[in-house]
């Protein structure tokens, strides 16, 4: 049976000690959320996340969702978990006090957020989806919109989702089919096919609140002719009650590799009525706000499955005996030494570990500064803290969830045989990890926005927010000796990110397909240098206090970065020159010949 | 609905170009495998492969085995495709005719190996086992033993398996308990349990033939005290025929991530009657040899479990369309360009390719080396064979499925959202290929195989049967003006390596665990200097011919040989840098921290 603990000292040290936590709490708002609240709610969640959902992970995924004649039905004790998460105030964290919201800054409600993802990410989805509607709804919607959902989506009572996938598109949404053909009242007539709906039809909530793309008679071809419209499953009633059922139903549940607890619907919209929200035609700009959360949603997915694997991993590395050590016995007591003395075991616990506190701390720097956007009254601060979070978005979602796909796999490994088998839980985990790098615009499609559209927007002032920082990190800790053996490779790879930049801007001018072939290493590239900053970072917190006796977890940091810079960052020398070699090869390879 | 096409054209490349099949043909047997036998062979084998088992692989999937009070039944139509197979004389390709085989060379052998691995690589574990035992029972039977059971595992009549794994032992055999207490009439009473039994039990044959790791009441502890016993599941009458029930069972089958149609069983011996095989204590022995067979086998199945996964998502990325060209629209006809246009895309596919081809040479070479080891009458010619095969064996092995599942990861990155649905049927590529890495030795174990035993091995000499032929290469070539462009990175990573190596064998000599600390990352730097090594020889071949018109294959050899110098290449620099950052941080991190 695998097991999970919330790595809370981890989350508090980046939280508290990374990034200065009073800082985030002098935010107009936030006056309440003292450390010392946040650190309590954090131990609230951790007993959610371990004693209520982790227990459902393993047998969700075993009985999965079924679906008949248009009724979903989640697994056995999702009901009960649902409700103790609404009751709990789970759904309310991240929203606005206005609309019933608990108004947790940002931060801390990511670590949350990857809480209930190591323990449960197909649980998680019901949720996060729900989140995903409430923030294009406050954002884009009227006034009466929002009084209409947004209370009961942040109590949880109903749920929301995202419908934009067609059979015949997902990433090139302007071929979108789904029409809307306005009503005399004021609403429209919805009709079309929706496929990958997460969430689309479930047994959770009373209703549930779609947001789904479509075409006006009126609209022009391609991207510039789609609205967003708001379907509920049931319509209201004057007084806000459920009413009768809307005209769209679930048409069938995908049966898929992993997150077999969550309904990935197919969904008929045949005149179902629905809202205009937002402007005519502009519907994709109101659905890329909510993306936006989501694709942070879905790296933050990455490092939660990744969380687990690892502490699994490590479990069955201390447990399970397997030969000696190679210089010597280690555990005389015992037939064999556990495998945790072998070298090569390490080196996959190491990288599993090196890789995760990295993401976590770069994931609380980008939650910071959309805490800042989100609250700030000084209108600098939140637009370097935009330019920022609109940088690291795609890196965030693609990178992490490569790396917990990456995680995942080498949990495995550490298992050996017995990791290829289902009950010990493990597998699960990849086959989980494996959508998170598809989902919400594919890892290749992150890249192309990396480097097709934040690098050269608003003429390159984005990738400045992280590379001042950079800089005047490397300059303020010249003499300082702890970080000796960091600031040259963490140099090296700042330099390799310069180089790469200026090689794709340079050719991209005469040939755009320069950005396409550059872009996916670019991102690793650039995402392994921000981790080797945010490891810089950490080892300049952790390594004066690392003397001391009880000061394990400070050394811990201090090793795991420098197992990091040692092992893992030259990675970025390859991806570079892999970077430096252009489009010219793969273009020219007739297509005729694959 | 997948599809499979077995890539003869690239076998017959690496068979008749790129090496010499006359030079096979003309070792001591071989008189009638001309290359024009060879081909036809190879036809009936892909008709076989792409028309019987392809079809079941799916279906196989999804049905999986069944377990009922000891009895296990594969998927609808296995049974009626292993008749087939064992009519189409393909059990006994491999096999000596003095059995009733067919003595195929082993370079055809293996490649029609792939093709069994790329139609469904869970079927071809049946046979795949059968000829392991085959080639054990050849090497280390009496001549009654062989008399008695070849003859029916090469006509495939019974199959056979290996029984090593016990719950608590897997790569640390010198644990096994299970017992043999001799009886009165020279046979042996073996009690048991073992796990991870493919092919366990089945109802595929008339018997099944396990060969089974004991220990004598007389045993020394640890691996010098391991017997080998042959144990049919049915008890042989006097004239050969089937008798009654031998006292082993098959208690239950695994669930598991993948390969679910080949049936993993836990097996209880309860005072089974065996026979030894070979000499007592020396059991370990005897199931090496059938273990390098099966190591080259499971690799062969990562590169034909990619095979397929890449055809796949050729043919998906010319059918799609979705969004346009960088550069401009490309499919003027259509709403959108397929997503073949757009250069990431085109990179996936180039990488998946460029593995593949350069796998099936290297293995193309390795099954050279193991027909001269096994026919050819030079014993300096066979000794060079029998270093370079074992030199070569773990990196087949571990690199190979590596990149099985890499690739299979990349083919489900090329469908999107699509690819993670199981009707699609490329997710189950994934799940398939992710057993290669765990089995017949992790590919952790195959590092150490390569570093701590292959490389110091008879003063070094393995290394030299590869490094010589490459340096020769080298500079055979100096003047080739095609070769330019790719010398120069060929010789980088083979100095790679030459550092690599040396940095281990200085280190290693006072602290073992530098072994375990570089062997991964070093077996796969090999690996990569090693296929480098195959692209600049089979750009040799295909450089002058890539001119004429109808020289696409040829073209299409030559510029995936730059993509992968260009592209994959560079790894061997990251590489050999974590190498040479040694076994000091891993080791010193300590355990408790983790």
């Amino acid at each position: 049976m695998p097991l999970y603990k919330a790595p809370l000292e981890d989350m508090r040290f980046v939280l508290h000690q990374l990034f200065d936590s009073n800082d985030i709490a002098a935010l107009p708002g936030n006056e309440d959320f003292t450390p010392e609240l946040i650190d309590s709610v954090l131990d609230e969640a951790a007993k959610f996340s371990e004693g209520v959902l982790f227990p459902l992970n393993q047998s969700g995924d075993l009985e999965g969702c079924t679906y008949e004649n248009g009724v979903v039905r989640t697994p056995t004790g999702f009901k009960d978990a649902y409700k103790a998460f609404c009751d709990g105030g789970w759904t309310a964290m991240g929203a606005d006090p206005a609309f019933g919201g608990q108004g947790m800054p940002i931060p801390a409600a990511m670590m949350i957020e990857e809480m209930l993802c190591s323990a449960n990410v197909a649980f998680g989805l019901y949720p996060g989806l729900t989140h995903g509607a409430y923030v294009a709804l406050k954002h884009a919607g009227s006034e009466e919109q929002k009084q209409t959902y947004l209370p009961n989506l942040v109590s949880g009572k109903w749920s929301g989702t995202m419908c934009l996938t067609e059979p015949h598109c997902g990433t090139d949404l302007g071929m979108l089919r789904t029409r809307a053909v306005p009503n005399d009242d004021g609403s429209y007539s919805i009709t079309g096919n929706k496929i990958f709906i997460s969430a689309g039809e479930h047994d959770l909530t009373e209703n549930i609140i779609h947001l789904v793309l479509a075409r006006l008679p009126d609209a022009p071809a391609g991207v510039k002719g789609i609205s967003m419209f708001v379907v509920p499953k049931f319509l209201l009633r004057e007084d806000g009650s459920v009413g009768p059922r809307n005209g769209l139903q679930c048409t069938a549940i995908e049966h898929k590799m992993g997150i077999k607890a969550s309904a990935t619907c197919a969904m008929s919209f045949d005149g179902a009525t629905g809202w205009l929200v937002g402007e005519a035609h502009k519907g994709l700009r109101a659905m890329f706000t909510m993306m936006n959360t989501e694709r942070l949603s879905v790296g933050i997915q990455g490092l939660g499955v990744a969380e687990t694997a690892y502490q699994n991993a490590v479990a069955y590395a201390r447990d399970r005996i397997q030969g000696r050590s190679l210089t010597g016995i280690k555990a005389e007591d015992k037939q064999a030494d556990p495998i945790m003395v072998h070298p090569d075991v390490r080196r996959m616990l190491l990288t599993m570990r090196a890789y995760i506190e990295g993401c976590r701390a770069l994931a609380g720097w980008v939650a910071r500064e959309l805490e800042i956007l989100a609250k700030s009254d000084d209108s600098d601060a939140k637009q370097a803290a935009d330019d920022f979070a609109s940088l690291m978005t795609p890196i965030v979602k693609a990178m992490f969830t490569d790396l917990g796909f990456e995680i995942a796999s080498l949990a495995v490994q550490t298992y050996g045989g017995h990791g290829y088998i289902r009950d010990h839980g493990i597998e699960q985990y990849v086959r989980d990890a494996r959508i998170s790098m598809l989902y919400e615009g594919t890892n290749g499609i992150q890249a192309l926005d990396l480097v097709g559209r934040k690098l050269p927007q608003d003429g390159g002032r984005l990738l400045t927010r992280f590379l001042d920082p950079v800089l005047e990190f490397i300059e303020a800790h010249e003499g300082n000796l702890a970080l000796a053996p960091f600031l040259p490779p963490l140099q090296q790879a700042i330099e390799h990110v310069q180089i790469a930049t200026g090689f794709i801007m340079e050719n991209a001018m005469s040939n755009h397909d320069e950005i396409g072939a550059a872009s996916v290493d670019y991102l690793r590239l650039f995402g392994l240098a921000a981790l080797a900053f945010v490891w810089a970072r950490m080892v300049a917190i952790a390594a004066p206090k690392a003397e001391s006796e009880d000061a394990q977890f400070y050394r811990a940091k201090v090793q795991t970065a420098k197992f990091f810079m040692e092992r893992l960052l030259p990675q970025t020398g390859a991806l570079l020159a892999a970077i430096q070699s252009g489009s010219a090869t793969m273009m020219e390879f007739e297509d005729a010949a694959f």
